[in-house]
């Protein structure tokens, strides 16, 4: 026995936080973006495909956490001394690009993207370092029709992809609207945007985390600030109660318009009054699940339930100069995706929508599926938000000093995925390729020109190409492969002119359960000449519907 | 005038070295990657993307320059203290998931895979830090079968995309072939292969870089050294003449084979002798230019150029066991891939083939494209090498200590994209979307509702999105678009139900070129009723063929 020491072996491992992608993970996720693509360049979008690599300084401090800018990127320093580092997002990019190439480039540009993008933050489960993003962008356009034309294409890609009309609602909002509440709450002073601004991001922040915090963390947070259950404390924004109840009234409004539209029905009931019927006619059109369930009617509504939101923000933003340009805004966009036909169905006016990231200055949407799924310990909870975006009018400036307009939007692509999945669209079992076997190592060259035959006609195929000693390692290899078809021949049958087929599906369902009976009414294992060989292949794989 | 200073702001340019890509192409490569990964997929090949990022422990020192090791790569420290480094090529990151997933993947295991890497070298015109890689590559498989399937498969992928068969060859070696050169060279010592390490290192590099030293420089690289016009001298391997002749007759057998071809022309020509009748019937199946002229005959010969090669290359490697092992698996190769179709016209057993890398251990093959194009300086060359390739059976073991035999081919995705423009297969000027230009700006909802109109017909359309006062530069938007078809239509052509279309491709003619008469036989601009849109522009796309 020797006692030397073996030289230390690299660890087969991907860096944490990161992983492989196998078979149809490959090509379902390829395909899904190949019919996202078709939707966006029907649109006019083109595709752009910018380097992975950008200099820190490009990138610049948009992060999407805004409490810890220019963290969280993989960065290096360049032999030159520049520091550069992987993308964290598809906009940042795109915002050089537009500055880079803006006497090139049409304008307004549109254009798609997609790929990956790195993050250096934290891994966790389901959580990874590289992930895909699949953006549309349309720089230089200030009307919010671009806003609105996202909104539609963002609908016609979900339904492209495979998820059903109603089981996803994209929502819209404006930043403006927001502000405007801001400024009716006194947190925001339009003479001097820089007061109050620590306020209003506690604010944003809290309400972005309404789903997790709830109604009384989210007031913790305006007012004093919140203790969490391990004990840590997250200072507050310091609102007065009243300056909250604005704020909360606006985070609620759906709540509250709902609230509204159930007292006109008791009004209707208890006292038969008239003068609501305008009113009431408009709840009926109302999607709200309780107003719903009284009045017996069909969630799907007309636009009404729109305009209804926008008459109610109208009366929380006041006189509030920005506010009331935010409501015009949110009643453009309503009224030019009406006009196509994209009804609440599909899109609608939602001020509970604020999207987390600092940059955005007008419209901000994002798209739900409404579906609901199991989570990991079997409790039934809605699937959650697969896109989003907005308009950001202020990227481009960094680099040029003139104010561009832009709007965009990001689909999260792995959420995507596993929407499909979750929806049986795709995820089901992959065949593998026709095996040739091999019965005699001398005659390769003829298995090897069986398998071209094979492909010649369409069919996938390969040859064999282990040890072939062992035949049952054969079989169990094409079991591994998920072969639907194998083909034998042996000296005997090569001598003959002809090959056994051998039907792998019907041979797993009679070996799992199948009667003596059945097995002798369809042979799992059957010889045709060789020259029938390729249409007896595709009959066979016709059967199980095999491409 | 003030003197404050504005603050600084951030260049929009990519990192030296990197670019971005934008609209044909992106889907140009695209389209040309989707062929390719058919052919693999047909062949039985699975997809598999690894992660970008990988430990620098994991990517090890096989870098393809063999002199730097462990350089070229960009790497930064993890927090954990880890070195992580984006791939730098595909096969490193197959190597760790062979190892990584050994018990789980099938066996052979086939994969193809295709997306960027990244070198840290420096940048040149043409040279890019990072680009595009598609491999596919059977790990588990010994048999010289595996890498007969990937040189066919590698001639199919090629005239998938668009080269013609006669405009590419695939040429194969095997290195045992030239490590049995190099044993009766006496620079191969089988019974310690560290002996004479450097010095094969030397030969290999001076072998594959015979084109741009030619023989005179490659013999001095074998010899003493090589000094360059720049006065640099590059140490040489310090063989004797007769030592480099052994070498230099192994590199130049093509040319050997024809001299000897040329000479049994020569014996029958002048003696008439009927005892070379065998071998010139050989030489009439040759591809060989200067046999071709003398003889007169087709230069697509049969497989017997193979054998004359195979036989060639036997008398040189006398009796080395390594030599006539290599020699073994070319002949067999040859013969698997003649049972398949695949003639010299395609495929050619060719010693002069080397390979760069290192890490290569049997057959060795390169796909070259023949067909001539203009250098920068206006002069004809061969476009050269697009494809290359070998087997490596030593890669895994690193990480597992056990020896998992492995074959592949790495196609340069630019380089292959560059000649299909070269070919005129792709690169003709991409239609833009049809532009429905915005006459009026309270109409924005039917406009927007016209592009969806066309595009539920299957046409690209979009409506102009930037200011829409100037008309003019709606018409300038157009043409930078390459739009086909601009759709107008104002208030007075809303009222009587009608829309202008605009054919842009015949405006531009008529523009340039046109007489009146031809203006007048076929207008540029016509009305339709809004109900015959869509069949108008159809009618008009189809004359330009635009889809």
């Amino acid at each position: 026995m020797s006692s030397e020491k073996k030289p230390r072996r690299p660890k087969a491992e991907t860096p944490k936080g990161f992983r492989d992608y196998f078979g149809a993970e490959v090509t379902e996720r390829a395909a899904m973006l190949g019919k996202i693509a078709e939707v966006y360049r029907a649109h006019g979008f083109d595709p752009l495909e910018t380097s992975a690599v950008e200099t820190v300084e490009a990138l610049g401090k948009f992060l999407p956490d805004v409490d810890r800018p220019n963290e969280g990127v993989f960065a290096w320093q360049d032999e030159g001394g520049d520091w550069l580092a992987l993308r964290y997002d598809m906009t940042a990019p795109l915002a050089r690009v537009a500055a880079q190439f803006r006497n090139d480039l049409p304008s307004p540009y549109r254009r798609y993207t997609m790929g990956p993008v790195w993050r250096n933050e934290k891994p966790g489960p389901g959580r990874f370092r590289q992930f895909y993003q699949c953006d549309a962008d349309t720089v230089g356009a200030a009307s919010v029709a671009a806003d609105a034309e996202i909104c539609g294409m963002l609908s016609d890609a979900l339904e492209a992809v495979g998820i059903d009309r109603g089981d996803y609602i994209v929502r819209v909002n404006n930043r403006k609207v927001l502000n405007g509440v801001m400024e009716v709450a006194g947190v925001l002073d339009p003479s001097d945007s820089d007061r109050f601004a620590e306020e209003r991001g506690i604010v944003l922040r809290a309400i972005d985390k309404f789903d997790k915090f709830g109604e009384a963390g989210v007031r913790a947070l305006m007012g004093k600030g919140r203790l969490d259950e391990s004990g840590d404390f997250t200072k507050g924004a310091g609102l007065s109660d009243a300056q909250a109840d604005v704020i909360m009234n606006f985070v609620g409004a759906d709540k509250a318009i709902s609230r509204r539209l159930l007292q006109l029905e008791a009004r209707v009931r208890d006292h038969g009054a008239s003068d609501v019927a305008d009113d009431l006619s408009r709840a009926r059109n109302s999607s709200d699940p309780d107003v719903r369930s009284i009045l017996g009617i069909d969630p799907i509504a007309g636009w009404t339930r729109n305009q209804a939101t926008i008459g109610y923000l109208r009366s929380i933003v006041g006189e509030s100069e920005v506010g009331n340009e935010g409501v015009d805004e949110l009643s453009i966009i309503a009224t030019l995706l009406e006009s196509q036909g994209y009804g609440p169905d599909r899109i609608v006016i939602d001020p509970s929508v604020v999207r987390g990231l600092g940059y955005y200055t007008g419209p901000v949407f994002e798209a739900e599926l409404t579906f609901e799924i199991l989570d990991e310990k079997g409790r039934k909870r809605s699937f959650g938000s697969v896109a989003g975006g907005g308009r950001y009018d202020d990227l481009v400036k960094r680099f040029t000093g003139q104010e561009v307009p832009a709007t965009g939007v990001s689909i999260g692509v792995d959420r995507l995925l596993a929407a499909l999945r979750a929806k049986g669209r795709i995820g089901g079992t992959a065949q593998g390729p026709v095996v040739v076997t091999v019965m005699d190592r001398d005659r390769m060259g003829e298995y090897l020109a069986m398998a071209a035959t094979l492909r010649r006609a369409g069919i996938r195929a390969e040859v064999y190409l282990g040890n072939p000693k062992n035949f049952g390692n054969q079989l169990k290899y094409a079991d591994k492969r998920a072969s639907p078809v194998a083909i034998i021949q042996g000296a005997d049958e090569a001598a003959r002119g002809v090959v056994q087929i051998k039907d792998l599906i019907l041979g797993a369902k009679i070996a799992a359960s199948a009667s003596v009976e059945e097995w002798k009414a369809q042979p799992a294992q059957f010889e045709v000449s060789t020259g029938e060989m390729v249409a007896k292949v595709q009959e066979v794989l016709a059967r199980y519907g095999v491409k």
